[in-house]
This record gives C-alpha cells, structure tokens and sequence, in this order.
C-alpha cells in the first residue's frame, strides 16, 4: 500500500573516522524514502532549494519513489554539517543551515490523497499535526522526533502524540521526554501521550517495541559491524524498513510488527555501511533478505 | 558435571534508589554459586574472615554449594559500599576494604581436584593464572576480569587469557582491553589473547557472544525490567547461568552455546530484582524455565 513520508530532503557535510564527504544527498525523507522503497510505494513532502539537481532527484525516482510532493523554493537546500568521532554513536554537529527549511510548510499534492500509510519524520511538531489532520483517512501513522523539539516545542509535541499510533525515537529522546530513566517505564508513560506502540531504538544493540494493550515487547539486534563507515540516517533507514514492511503487507498483527522491527534493523545495517545513500541506492531484495536470515541466526535459538 | 569458581565471597553495603543495605552477602564468587547451583553441582574457593557466620554460609550450602574450598582467615571479610544513582548501569564506589581478601592465596581442597568446569571470578590475574594452571585437567576455564587489572596488571592479564576459553567482560572492559572502540572488532582483538570464545555484556541490552572461529555471533536480550532495584551481582549471575548451563549439559555446541547465553540473561534478570542474592536464594528451576520463554519470546519471530 501507499506510504507518504513528510520531513527533510537535505544535504549534509560529513565526516567520519572513514572520511569526508561535501554536499551529499541526505535527510530525514531522504532516508526514510529509500530505505522504504524496497517495500512498498513511496510518496515524499518535502521542500529543497535551487541546488537541488535533477541528479539528486533521480536518486529517489529510480527507487520508484513519487517526487511530486517535492516542493521547489527559491534558495538553498537545507545543509547540515556533522562529525562523528570514535564513538559513532554521536555526532557532533558542526553547522546547520536551514534554508528554505526554515519556512516549509508542507503541501500534500491532490494526487496523495488516497495515501494509507503516513510517517512523520523528524520536522516541528505543529508541522506533523497539520500533515495528520490533512490525512485523516490514513490506515496508520507513525513518527519521529528530536531532543531540539523535546525540549522547546514539548506541549505541541505531546498534542501531535495523540495523533501518531507508532512512535519511533532512540534511548536518550525516551528518557528526555518522560523523565525515567528506566526504558520499560519511559516507554510506558509515552504510549499515554497517545502511541500504542513505541519503538525505542537502541543504536548498535537493536531496538526494542513496546505495546500500550501490556503486551509482551520484542527486541530486534542491531548487527555486530566491523566498520560503521557513515551513521548518518541509521534511524530514519530503521524506520523506511519498519514503515514500509507494514505498508507492504498492509496488516499490523504480532507476527507483522516482529518483522519489521527485523527489517528496520537490516535497513540500519545497511545504511551505516557506506558514506550517506550510497548503499541503500545499490541494495536488492535479495540482499535484504539474506541479511534478515543473519538477523534471525543471531537471535534464534534453533 | 562439577563447577569450581574461584572469586570473592564478601559483605556489601548497598544504596539504590530503592533503599539502602548494610553488610549483606556479596562477593562475586557468591552471585556465581549462587546462579550456577540451580544448573549443575558447584564448588567454592575464596577467603572469608571471622565476621563470616554459619547463616552466610548456609545461603551457599542450602543450595547444595560445596564450601569446603571456603578459607576462614583471622581479620574481617572483604568489604565493598557502593551506591547506585538513577543510572543503574553505573555504580559507585564509597569504600573498598580489601580486609583477608587482600593477601587470598587460593587452596585448592584435593578433593577438588575432580572439577571439570572452572570459572575464575574477577580476581588479580595471577592468581587467576595460578588456579587455572593446577586446575590442568578442566574441560573448560571461563575468566572474567576488570578495570582495575586491565589498566594496572595488563601483561599478567594477557598470560592469564592465554589460558581462558571463554572470557565474559562488559562493553566499558572490552574497549578498554583493546583500545578499539567497535565492540566486533575488539572482540577479535582479545579472542587473539587466546579465548575462543568472548562474551561481551552490554547490561540492559543484553549479551553478545562472539567466536574466534569466525562463526556467527549471537545475541541473547536482557529483560527489559520495571524496577531494578540493585544491580550488583547482574555479571556474575550472567556468568552462573551461563556456565552453569553448559557444565550441566557437559557440552559445548552452539545449541548449548546460545541457551547458555539466554540463561546467563535470564539469572541476571533475576539477580537486580531484589537487593543482594536475595532473588537468588528462592529461585527455582520452574520459574527460570518460565522466564526462559520469555526471553525466547521476546526475541524470535514465531
């Protein structure tokens, strides 16, 4: 089925232990778009600048994904500059340009409208309520957010939570929004805000999704790598393969949530393996299912 | 098949947030017993001192430890305090009163000298290698380790992994032990030090257990749990269970292998529910295989 992304289309300067890289093609959207597009049909909102090249958008047509959400204003694409040192885990943001980011306000073509799967990336709060009031006949949402909008935009966060069925943030975002310290009780107290279901991911040891209804959660590995070249989009990546595996099979059962957390941690695999998209742009279905058969042998018993 | 462990059998006085304790029975080789006895028939080596009474031993006999290889010095059992802020993966030290434990020569008893499993518990690496090197005809030697020896006794660390098949340390130890800061990486770097096997505890995300043979790791979860409310013992209680399983199976495939990791998460999960060895003591075999499905639950897909 249909998935809309709504976030950033963007370029980032980066450097890793591995190397530098000037004006890739990055972002939240960008990420998400790819790394769903393995899975089912992909529509993106986003805005970009005069620089955004004909080159750039092929990236995402030649996956299939339907650009016609791709807004053109006058300016600069959003640019971030970031660094990772030893620790990967972190990056260190060395600039951030918005752009014409700064005054996105997104428009959702006519033709997006039957869209049944939506996720709201990592943009404003306000923003991701109106997108959601605008697709209010969608199937299921999901969403990210960031400590920047934790911590100055909370309220209108927590409005936008009631909105979103599935929640996908990282350890430190789930501490910072509810204040516990513990997982299972920070995962909890944010499923009140809304979600009814949480995905907290845990970097390079998996993530785990928690269940308003009490259910037991599940935890799905990260994959032990020798070189994370870029972890650049890992979460936005996690979240195209969680998205659009559900999408795809356009069900949300246990067995179909197991999954795509499996897929969202392959897709994170993948990403972290080269400099920005670079991997995503080469990967096949098989590899993908050859790597979610590691997956399950680093999990299964038998 | 018969365990020995070689540790520490200490008091310590504890604070988490869930309320403070005074002198309660610790010690490393004492979560270890404690955690194993409930797999396979266990033995003990460790000093304690003349405030060391028949009801601290009884905690160890009443589950069928053998305590004849217990020393009782003249002076004061090893004594640590130790606090626990929100952050439960983080202790920190108030006093360490080495106390008899500070010149232990461990003995083995003869009628020891049968043991097939030995686990050396974290103590100074010489006498690590020592026990190991009298202990010549054991099927296989689990190690652990700490800070302290990696950063002050490296060279006697390393002479003493050459002896050890399986080594358990944590994350921190792991990069501090190789300078390498990518945990697949640094395990190999260690495995070079001689264990063929290495488990790496990443606390509350579980275990990883890596190969020197180049096979697949694996990756057992922990529990995410409500309320721990003190995490001492968590790694030792790992490493009973883990160990405990494999010497009562008395094999060492990996259909072993990985149950053993899942057992080694299941008694850590159990050990921080309540303070000190208290969850230890009542523990059964039903409610460990009960919470065994859990763990395989939370983890595999079907």
């Amino acid at each position: 089925m249909s998935m809309l992304v709504v976030g950033s289309v963007a370029f980032d300067t980066l450097k890793t232990p591995y190397g530098v890289r000037e004006k890739i093609l990055g972002g939240s959207a960008t990420y998400f778009s790819l790394a769903a597009s393995l899975f089912t049909k992909v529509r993106v909102v986003a805005v970009v600048g005069d620089d955004f090249l004909p080159e750039h958008e092929n990236v995402l047509k030649s996956r299939g994904v339907d650009t016609r959400g791709l807004e053109r204003a006058g300016g600069k694409t959003f640019h971030w500059g970031g660094e990772y040192g030893d620790n990967l885990n972190e990056a260190r943001t060395k600039f951030t340009d918005l752009n014409v980011f700064e005054s996105f306000q997104p428009k959702i073509p006519a033709v997006y409208s039957d869209t049944q799967y939506l996720f709201l990336a990592n943009i404003q709060p306000e923003l991701q309520l109106q997108v959601r009031e605008r697709m209010n006949e969608v199937k299921l949402t999901g969403g990210d957010t960031m400590n920047l909008w934790i911590n100055h935009k909370r309220d209108e966060l927590i409005r936008t939570l009631a909105k979103v069925d599935i929640l996908l943030i990282n350890d430190a975002e789930a501490r910072m929004l509810t204040g516990d310290s513990s997982l299972p009780r920070a995962a909890r107290k944010v499923m009140e805000f809304g979600p009814r279901s949480l995905v907290i991911k845990h970097g390079e040891y998996g993530a785990t999704i928690f269940f308003r209804d009490g259910s037991q959660p599940f935890r799905a590995p990260a994959l032990p790598l020798d070189e994370v070249q870029d972890p650049t989009g890992a979460g936005d990546s996690f979240a195209g393969g969680f998205m659009g595996y559900i999408a795809g099979e356009d069900r949300m059962d246990p067995r179909v949530l197991r999954r795509a957390m499996f897929y969202g941690g392959v897709m994170g695999s993948f990403a972290v393996e080269r400099f920005g998209t670079e991997r995503l742009q080469t990967l096949t279905r098989a590899e993908i299912d050859e790597r979610f058969k590691v997956f399950r042998s680093i999990t299964h018993l038998d």
